[in-house]
């Protein structure tokens, strides 16, 4: 199983998450390339610390959106997004490099992410982005548009599960808008975790257990209360569960 | 001699230049990479352009200054400026390897161009940039702090002149905000590249003759009025004079 | 009948139509206020020319988009759209008081505009922008969610119909994406013009007669090819027609 | 003697500094007003508590630089800059109607209230930014050209002292990028307080004593380690003290 997190979402002189703790924890960092968050002095630094854990690095690739975090759907052009897509993988990738290493896959952040389970335009859109780039792994929800589209195209898709996000019986996320979105107590974080990694299996706000045997990757959150607790946490039973740990 | 010109200064909706038509005159193209222009659909679609035609893709960095075009001297951290550079020269080097080419050179815009001539900590943060993104030649002003550092630094140099630019008597340009900043007469823009060309040297406003024997490029603007009426009169009265023109 | 057009459209370096034209011409400047375009110097300039020819100035508000040029839907939040609203008017108002004269209404721009017909929670989030700053009137089209809501909220609306814009069956407009957006042709520009005024009617795509009764305003587009000349020839038809031009 | 600190410097998900306890402490806010931080809604949120605390509300204005966070020199044209300050006062000054207050103040953020010390262009910039919207008093350092320049604009200029950043003998601030830029002890922070208020005196990093007779008003950062409980130790110490505090 991989652990991932949302890195580097800090802008400029503001900074959210613990990244030094987070990179501890984590086998593959989905790292803010500028357009919700990410600054290049923090992308640099979050490059050089990610390759010196050993940590795998993914372009959270976003629509163009600082004042909204990029949490906010934005009905943009197709052939736009593309391009959009690649110019952050490549602002990324010369900081990678820099590090001695390389972009090793794309994660598309907040609204986009969401967006691109259901919208086939958007999502062949951030394909057409990637592909242009080169044929690196694409990480995203089980069954969404995206992934489909991804494989359709040639590239190595990797499902993930979020630990601390709350889901629906249908195995999308509750929206940040409504109650249940976020799982904030340790144990529930856990459990999720285990089970997953164990049993391929997610329970969704009303109890309905989801089938998760395409979940490669497990997904902790760095912004949200407690998130490194959780991390560390969840780390540690996945381990005491003799779960190997690693980047896809 | 090289022939060089800014392109892809345009921002989503907003045009600048008559690119398609400055790619037919031009060896070099310096283009735009979002912080003082240049929106990731514009890059691409010069990159193919260029690709196409056989012109060199140079990465035209630039202080973060939308607003303000890249035209306003920053007093950024040497630092955040070195990874300012990086993330530009990564995302442009995306456009061009999807185009099937690479970035070629890179050439700092507007103020820090002319920052970078005499001030010593910027002039070494671009030259930190390059050097993170590899050993690729760099585009300035023959005699500039900027050029010095980089041959330092083991980059291959190359100086530029300036066809449409007025001179000070010490070989700087003159301010943008002075008079005699803008040759606007394309008689008086052909002599001087003719004269670049075959002789190396340059008059200064005064009349002064300043010696250019280290130039092997000519800067050709995109953005002022006749711009590409010159550029063509130049690459013609170039042709006609027996000068080779081809990429550094 | 009032003339109004989208003026101050440029961003910094970057110019879009020709305001000082235009501004002799229309009776109502909606005047971008940053998020879409509109950098301070283009603002303060387009509202000292607008009260210099007596022409009203409105607040043409848009979502935080200067990339797509408020083209592009997005999701925001009600609360935060009514903020940004009231935040471009205000900044806008301090143009206009330093040219002497009032903010005189607000418009939607763009998405946004086209967003407002039907979705309700924008809509309203609009309103409440405008109520916050106080009562003036909101221009719009007619039938839409946002006029009724700002109705409603006990603004005055002003219905508005476009010279230049072609229309669906329903009344709404064809989307920029589709053929027939634009009428480039300066007959039926005109012929529109001058029927809406005397008739108050408006013939769709499909030949299918909009009742428009409700329509107080035309909206003569800056950033079309040949606006100026459509604007002046419909300004010049409807004079010719013995329409009394004034702002509502 | 009036306390004020810079409030509202999160921007959209980044929160930065305790705005509701610094509420609490000082008698005047410096709002952020979107430059360099400051969304809309944080600017509503900020200006409708220091409504209800009572707190004036100044504009803290700012070069346009979100990515440095005002805090680099911009070679800015003076024009702009007046019009830019402009823009921020309206907009900031739409929130205070909205809290039932006007903008009583106007204060430059960061590297222009550095640059005003001693760059005479860009202070008379800035009061006629101010000027234009209109004659309210402006907050700044003693003896500083735009102090000068605003008091020959006739407007009334309030000098202000820091509680905790270091002075030059000479009475400037110590920059941010050199050692001993911030009293980080609460007793010294408090001690500078007291003696300001009370003998109008400050104490350089070298020990010289600076006469600040014409200090009105005290500087209290937000955004700095301890920065609450830093000010509400300087408020009680100056209430044990007998000083008044009041807005001026």
């Amino acid at each position: 199983m991989d652990l991932n997190s949302d890195l580097g979402e800090g802008f400029g002189v503001w900074k959210l998450g613990d990244d030094a703790a987070l990179l501890g924890v984590v086998t593959s960092a989905n790292v803010a390339c500028g357009f919700h968050a990410g600054d290049p002095r923090t992308m640099r630094s979050v490059c050089e610390l990610a390759a010196s854990h050993g940590v795998a690095i993914g372009a959270q690739v976003s629509y163009r959106d600082l004042a909204g975090f990029g949490r906010r759907f934005i009905d943009i052009d197709p052939v736009e997004l593309a391009d959009d897509v690649l110019y952050q993988i490549g602002a990324l990738s010369a900081f990678a490099s820099a590090a001695g290493v390389r972009v090793a896959y794309v994660k598309p952040h907040g609204a986009l992410y969401n967006a691109v389970v259901h919208h086939a335009e958007q999502a062949a859109a951030v394909v057409a982005g990637v592909k242009a780039w080169g044929d690196i792994p694409v990480l995203g929800l089980p069954g969404s548009a995206f992934l489909a589209a991804a494989a359709e195209a040639g590239l190595r898709t990797v499902g993930e599960a979020f630990a601390d996000r709350g889901y629906t019986p249908s195995g999308t996320l509750v929206s940040r808008r409504e109650p249940g979105a976020l799982l904030t107590d340790t144990t529930a974080v856990v459990e999720r975790a285990v089970r997953l990694a164990s049993d391929r299996q997610i329970v969704a706000v009303d109890g309905t257990v989801i089938d998760a045997s395409s979940v490669e990757s497990l997904c902790l959150h760095g912004d949200t209360p407690g998130a490194v607790q959780h991390a560390q946490a969840v780390r540690a039973a996945l381990e005491a569960a003799g779960v190997t740990l690693a980047a896809f």
